[in-house]
């Protein structure tokens, strides 16, 4: 998309330099690809500029400029979604926010962390870890990814079932309007219901309505080291039984993730230097972890208190077999499975990532794996997420995938979770890449109510355009 | 407010009758005064028209009906709110939800329970636990207040250091716009990030955005009978450093509520056939309440683990004092002293709600009743809350109150709130009660986008005007 307000691109670069100075602004080849390259994507189209905040006004002045000048913007973190929601089109500029990290303050009392969008989510969960709290979300791109990325995608990651997702940690926030003013909610409380809560508007909306400067985090007890286990599983319906009771029995529980037969005998015939701990079979394998806080530790160890449950749910019958750490290396192993990163071998992969009520999960499934397997006979489809909380990723395989069949393969799976009432995005929000199929998820009158916040907050539509809606 | 569509009230209940019919419409004498009483107060303005609507359908032709009328219309659930919210000025109509009640689903394997918004949250959880589940809300108006009430006010309670606010537990919500567009969003699942979350719109914007009709709620698993205590702890500063040590160590724990010694000498005095469980003296007075769900509480009995952890607690001198309740009778008083009806019977009593830092809450307390104590000598001031989420009630009496005295006081007690970073509101909304200190703790910033919010989906203002903003 070309700037929109009919200034052509060397009129813009020479106006944001002119206003922002060098220091902020950067063009042309001096602009690094990786801001304009999606995760695991070959470069895509360079931004004409890039724009590096140091500060909540220097984010403020290149907004207000945009909006002058009607200059399309994309706002920017550590670009480790699957969404392509945080790399620009054509003639449009980046707005990265790498520059403005670190934390500002820990309140002990409040139990909250205020850091800078910016932030890499590690470097929260390690301060907040050293001040003696746990931060409530944690993902695979901790290391890469930025606090305000996460809040803007509103991430889940491998805690929600004890913690909730991104929104549920985020007391306080503050954005930047398209027009540059400055909207600060950095509140610190649990309960506050003076007025409309706005942060939530920009929270999983994507850089779409408000860029993302500071916010305020709740914080957890500090976790003691996790327990996990392996635990073999005989159908869909048992992983069902299986959650509940451990959800109700441990409530140190933190993940609850299910392989399907297919993905387990995969990954363990293909993660190199890992021995799978249970025989891969015709069963699910679920691997749960549970972790106390330091102080409740020392009352309730949870890797006994994991093994008693496990123990009375194989007596039960809710599962078959079950293997329990016995040392880090040994969870990093099941963790390493689950991640399934072997799967990327495989040829023309296509990553889904969808959620539907956990009690439809198993049947979608085979009606997805059936769908795929009638248009494409040869077609590999592995299933395999975070039960728990209702989300499926799925890897599908077409070793002779025709050039450009990302979309039938995409439009077959999607269609099946139309069908059965799911979310075309559980985790990684709708970005360029999903856009599409918006309406196989949300109904008319949600999209329209959609398009009403957009007018409201982004009247010119500069703001990371052509992402969601 | 007259209809401000130049109507008449006669033309507009004549519209409304012919268009709704008789079942769906009651005017004039025929109104009882319910419709139009706020909580503990003499009856205000009777309504033009009450409509009761049977149907998710209904309430969109009468929403269409009053935006054709431009006639300004009510939202009204069980009427327990304490900032005048659900009840109307001259010349409005009310509508009431009380008809659309009921449970259509439970989802065992989701978690969920599907309500209708007129249905009592009482009801709710009685269903719930019937299904061996636990709603994530609590609160003492259970027995008359509505979900949907609940949900438009973002309602907070008992249980929220554990489960979180209303926010937290609507998975899914169905509301109808002004002009009668119904957007369904009846989401089960736990991540779903499929464009923006519109549903978020009218969690705790009182009515003024849309009418909701329908939500799914999350579930937990269902709780054992809980183990009571009440502590003796030495000052405010010990009472966070008690929270913190409660949080991290007891995974059961539900509430931890605070009594100031004023307070708690006033209901261990007043509180007629309760004797209090520890002696009134200087020091304030702790309730906690600790409760494992059924499954877990076979391996970790809730009682014991909260004895053990108060026997350390004294050990370490973080409290003077402790009485467990030992029977259920027991752990009512306690709450009974706690909930603190007793204060009533203080001549012309003032309550506040209000939120602060955790941290900065005995200062506050400390600088509230100086400031009220220098204005007016004789003033009374009682300070109890939900310190685990940042809320703190306050009843104040001064015996012999001005005419309209009441506006002096709040603005003596917000000036506190707003010099130290707090909300005027933590529980019950702004409603018409507080709207003219929203200022308060909201920035200019966030008015204008509140409003902003409103002119995009309520763009004639016929919804609950004069509320919130």
């Amino acid at each position: 998309m070309a700037a929109s307000g009919g200034n052509g691109e060397q009129e813009v670069t020479a106006v944001l330099l002119k206003e922002l100075g060098g220091d902020l602004v950067s063009l042309g080849g001096a602009i690094d690809p990786r801001y304009f390259t999606a995760y695991n994507e070959a470069p895509g189209v360079r931004p004409c500029a890039v724009i590096r905040p140091r500060t909540v006004d220097d984010v403020s002045r290149a907004l207000a400029l945009c909006s002058r000048l009607k200059q399309p913007i994309v706002p920017q973190g550590g670009v480790t979604g699957l969404a392509r929601g945080a790399v620009g089109l054509d003639g449009e500029v980046v707005l990265s926010m790498e520059r403005f990290a670190g934390l500002e303050e820990i309140d002990t009392a409040a139990g909250t962390v205020t850091v800078r969008a910016g932030t890499l989510l590690q470097t929260v969960q390690e301060a907040v870890d050293e001040a003696g709290f746990a931060l409530g979300i944690d993902l695979g791109a901790r290391g890469s990814c930025q606090v305000g990325g996460n809040i803007a995608t509103n991430a889940g990651g491998n805690r929600a079932i004890r913690y909730g997702v991104m929104r549920e940690q985020v007391l306080g926030l503050e954005a930047v309007l398209a027009d540059g003013t400055v909207v600060s909610s950095l509140n610190k409380m649990l309960k506050n219901n003076a007025g409309f809560d706005v942060k939530q508007l920009f929270i999983g909306s994507e850089g779409t309505l408000g860029v993302i400067t500071r916010a305020v985090l709740r914080l957890h007890p500090k976790l003691a080291p996790p327990a996990t286990a392996l635990c073999r599983v005989a159908g869909y319906d048992a992983v069902v039984k299986l959650w509940h009771r451990v959800r109700a029995t441990l409530p140190s529980v933190i993940s609850f993730e299910a392989m399907w037969p297919e993905f387990y005998r995969f990954v363990a015939a293909n993660t190199p230097g890992v021995t799978a701990p249970l025989a891969a079979d015709d069963g699910f394998v679920v691997l749960i972890e549970c972790a106390s806080s330091e102080a409740a530790a020392l009352a309730t160890d949870a890797h006994e208190a994991l093994e008693q449950c496990l123990g009375a749910c194989f007596e039960d019958g809710l599962l078959d077999d079950a293997a329990l750490a016995a040392s880090t290396r040994q969870a990093l192993e099941m963790w390493t499975l689950r991640e399934g990163l072997a799967i990327d071998t495989l040829p023309h992969l296509i990553n889904f990532d969808v959620s539907l009520p956990i009690g439809v999960i198993g049947a979608f499934a085979a009606r997805c794996r059936a769908a795929l397997g009638e248009r494409w006979p040869h077609a590999v489809s592995l299933f395999f997420g975070h039960i728990g909380d209702s989300n499926i990723h799925i890897g599908v395989s077409l070793e002779d995938l025709p050039l450009h069949g990302e979309d039938a393969v995409d439009r077959v799976v999607y269609e099946v979770v139309r069908e059965m009432g799911g979310s075309i995005s559980a985790e990684h929000g709708i970005g360029r890449l999903k856009r599409a199929y918006l309406g196989y998820s949300r109904s008319a009158a949600e999209i329209e109510l959609m398009g009403r916040m957009k007018a409201a907050l982004d009247p010119l539509g500069i703001l990371n355009p052509g992402k969601v809606l």
